[in-house]
């Protein structure tokens, strides 16, 4: 049996508008024809796949009757009862419609704020109705390219209303849903708010209910600007608030490539497994990426295979080296498990005392070497499989 | 008289590093002589300026002798009374010496962390007898370039061990002082822990004291990463955590360049001094930069004029486009004041049953214009001073 | 009247793309409607706009019928003819069709090859028809994602290929055509081909007729890699190669944005002018921007005149500079007047015998400062019209 | 025996200044004693290296008296007898010392740019001595953080002159040497005068001896600027001019990182070497990066043989990628043989006749898949060492 064959055990997920993205892009029109939601869900299941996240309008158009949402949406819930499939998170599409160009809960028309609410409401039921317990808002049109058309203390006065207001939803209905943030620096706005990891864990903190809220943060959106995700994912798990994480790959300082886990930065995705399998992350690793503008319909599977085989590979590389002696022996060089001991404990005067008057040797203490070469060389070395 | 010549009143206040920078880069010797800070006091003082920062060793060289460090810190509150000057913030070099090389707080020896922590408490000592008010954290050195080495969850851990314990020391010494995390993406690490005004808000409240800690955001460091400054510095002040804040200026992507104030992107700068003067931040504004490497000791003080003289021209440009009925009606327009407005209140069963029967003309609402061109033309214009 | 009133002997022009854009994004439908190019030309040459540029698709659908194409031509041409404009550029639509989702000259299929070929031997003839001087060469889809599926020194070849045989076409039918090639780093594809201006100066030095190529640089393009836009422009001058600009705006390491001219970087934007206006550049200034998908109709305007009161704006802010007497002498005291004057003159065996045993104070020579600072604050009070 | 053990024959080379290399930085003193460069070069030779590169002041300082000069030229000499090997690239230090802050050959101090130039005849005449058939120009300080001190035109002027002129002196002298250009964007000036591989090879064409120059592209350096490495040494290679190579690492967007090869960005590297060896590069593979600053001298060690056991690693992969029948048939898929074959020919009037009239179904072709991500897939699953 292959070792690197996904099982819903794994908990991999995958966005309806990942396997179903039609490889239209700023500059080009679709490459590939438009994909039913119970064909990727069947497809999905056949693949070992554990689970599906959506848009509201990935299952229904925005414009639907009552009608034609009762016809999709039953239709959905027998694809996912024949493939064994869950629905492990829904999020509201607050950026594609025109309306929403200048912001949704941040818009400067109140309208629209309010038609931005009522729909992630709907999306809100919905979640409830497919049994996901994560709901994800991802802001991406709430930023600006001209800041003195949008004062920011507002906006975030506003930002923070909606989310308020969404969690007395929840409360009221009695929903065991949890929601996520997921940041992103820009694109499609020049700028957006909240954009990245910290900055919405820092909003979070200013929220009437902060323990109903969290981060779903985005390989490729930290990375865009830079950051180090792996960094951000660890502050997230530190503040326990890593609700839902989304998986992808990017090059830094580029337009948002969405690329398949781990077609770039494989010592990267290596480090980002081995952090959630050792922190025993257990929601789903949600694949938010798609096939090639290249790809043909097979090329769509080929992506969507690549990531979870890309992964499980990993997760075998990290076993390797956790487990190899002399990467114990290494790291043991670098002092990092001293870093995990205390360094003055709890504060009392005597400890301040002692502190003040301690003598060091600076010139023994800066002659030691950390080692790192010689462990990242090691780890490299697992990466290759030598 | 000049209306662009700067006051004490301003709360101009540059840090001794500054005017003291010798030229030395990465890649070359120094290009000018040391300065006494003494000499730089006095000078500043001739220019109006309103204070100074420093770090401990700008002062007192960290082997000096206890005799040597009294004279010289005699000498140094000498030169303050005759000028006039004030400290308006100290901080510690927690990065020069190469026992910090592997991190301070964060550094895998212990004995290095526990150096780094008594260091800090003398340098807080400093501040107090110097009078300062804020007490600023860069941790340049807590950082990656190797993450296997240095366990992230540990990292912070023992980054939060050592402010609470400062914290506990201020408050123990009954010192009037608060304490401003810096945040920096990288250089001279590879990644940097606490990489924006984002990561170090959420880190704060996870401290035993949030309420004595809070921010110094710096121009370069948050453009180094191509985030938004302003932004930035909006969400510390709807944090209430803007404690301090480093002026200068910086291109997207590069080394760490801390030019001028007001050198690039002078429309960004124009809307940091309109952020800060319309929330009536009473804080210092401290420039964070140095000459160029090109400069002789003229050019150095060229360097400083500009800094304050770029940031009152702009805050004159600031009061000249707020008062502009042309701006005023441009910025209705842009349906900004409507931001400031509730969009549903709060929550409660009957408003969410309300909002969620409420109907709306999408396509009327998508076809209005937001008018940003026009305002931003006429910001253009003003800072063209046309 | 006002001295800030375009007139078409200031020889802007605008893409039928740029005011024609209907603000749809990678994320989000247009939000506004098609607009008929015979009514933008109408519109421009109301401006005072001197020319249009535009793809052969912004005038005629890929899929139109011979008659169709007749039709919209000769609207077209009678637009121009009461308008008064001209048809300044004309360039080939190789990237939008999904046909081209592989590359266009260098597409991993050589029946898309020729088809690019064919399309753009039409282009050109359809620029020699409306009388356009310049042909450019936007090679979007020219790239990869995946390197190991396009072998880079077979493309180069096939690239070269496509355009010698371009070159020989214009040629052949004696048209007054000059190519212009507009490099790119990134988006569409993750790693286009001829990302800078430098990269594609040095490839058409390998052309059979190198003389008939140049560059058409864009603002957006070489920032979006965040190198100096600037010095990119002066190296096609110094080459001779500068046949075409396209001006706007555009922040370091983002999405392609394409802003107004002069929305950000007005200081690069002030040296761009005067690069321009003071080397006799004699092309048109071509606005290669679109308004905010936030605008509507009204919007699209005033981004126009944007654009061009900017420039306009800067250009008078470069005559005072330039004629400023302290900005002479500052420029002086940088010595960059030295600059313009040989250092060694050609080589002789005695010139050369002579300066090897010529003698220097170093000490001396590394004293002096350069007062960039100076002349630097100086640049800055001239662009905000101090 | 070792498949990966590094041999004279893999044409390795280290710089002295890598090896040498003690640990400052921007913000930091030295964390490593200097090394006696005879020290080095009997270390690199028990390790397998073929050669070393060189400044000259890596070896002389810049004061040395004549006497000085010949001792530790005599030392160094013995050394490489001793050590079997060779020096296979010197270049020159023209920005360290304060007097090129302003630049080297483009100073606007002519008396530096003439001691620039005399600086690098001596050192031609070192490479001659030493027998180094490349001679190394990187321009770290020409360039600006202030364009109007500079005039661009001017510079490249000036660049242009002292190459020629060193170009004549190596041919007068008649030496076996070639020049070799090192691009930066940026770094330690904010913007770099030729800052790609791509304005490099256009300005050598600009040249009066264009056949006596090249380019020595260096990872880190195009990587800061977000461009692929890979591509723009493909493009050294179609225009014949690849002279040398400097490998190493680096993040995007980062200040000027020097790790060891394959630290970062795995897949580039692979595609490197990979680029490398298949096109029959014959000159030495140069690592121009440094042990990090945490490490003591093992580490030093540590990292020399991890960049040549990595290059080794990867070569093996190359050869095991190219000759998996999967990955023959894969790219098979993708059509990238098709791209070694003409497009059209030759141009003829019949040729572009029939191309004319050629008719092409444009919905086949864009039906078409290209199988790039099933490629890609298996060349990470080679790179894991599946």
């Amino acid at each position: 049996m292959d070792p690197y064959e996904p099982l819903p055990s794994h908990r991999f997920s995958f966005g309806l508008w990942t396997v179903g993205n039609a490889g239209r892009d700023q500059f080009g029109e679709p490459t590939r024809h438009p994909v039913d939601p119970c064909d990727s869900v069947r497809r999905l299941g056949e693949l070992g796949v554990y689970g599906v996240s959506l848009h509201d309008n990935d299952l229904v158009p925005i414009d639907a009757s009552p009608a034609e949402r009762d016809l999709l949406f039953r239709r959905f819930r027998m694809a996912l009862e024949h493939s064994g499939l869950r629905v492990t998170m829904v999020t509201s599409n607050l950026f594609s419609h025109a309306v929403f160009k200048d912001g949704a809960f941040t818009s400067n028309d109140s309208m629209v704020r309010r038609f931005a609410i009522q729909k992630s409401m709907r999306s809100i039921d919905l979640a409830a109705d497919l049994g996901a317990s994560v709901y994800v808002l991802w802001g991406g049109r709430e930023g600006t390219e001209v800041e003195a058309a949008k004062p920011t203390l507002d906006a975030l006065d506003r930002y923070k209303e909606a989310l308020d207001f969404l969690c007395e939803y929840v409360h009221d209905r009695g929903y065991e849903i949890r929601l996520a943030i997921e940041p992103k620096p820009n694109e499609p706005r020049g700028d957006i708010f909240l954009p990245t990891v910290g900055h919405a864990l820092a909003f979070i903190n200013r929220l009437e209910h902060p323990e109903m809220v969290g981060v779903n943060p985005e390989v490729a959106h930290e990375t865009m600007a830079g950051l180090n995700f792996g960094h951000a994912v660890a502050q997230a798990l530190w503040a326990e608030k890593l609700f839902h994480i989304d998986l992808n790959s990017q090059r830094i300082g580029r337009f948002d490539q969405d690329l398949r886990f781990g077609q770039e930065n494989l010592k990267e995705a290596f480090l980002l497994v081995r952090l959630l399998e050792n922190a025993g992350y257990d929601g789903p690793r949600n694949f938010d990426a798609h096939a090639l503008r290249v790809e043909d319909e097979n090329g769509v599977w080929d992506f969507a295979k690549g990531c979870m085989r890309t992964y499980l590979l990993l997760a075998d590389r990290v076993r390797s080296f956790e487990s190899d002696s002399r990467v114990i022996e290494a790291i043991g060089a670098t002092g990092a498990s001293d870093l995990g001991r205390p360094t003055v404990g709890t504060y009392t005067r005597e400890t301040a005392g002692a502190l003040a008057s301690e003598e060091f040797d600076l010139e023994a203490l800066a002659a030691r070497g950390y080692a790192n070469e010689r462990l990242d060389q090691l780890l490299i070395e697992h990466l290759l499989g030598v």
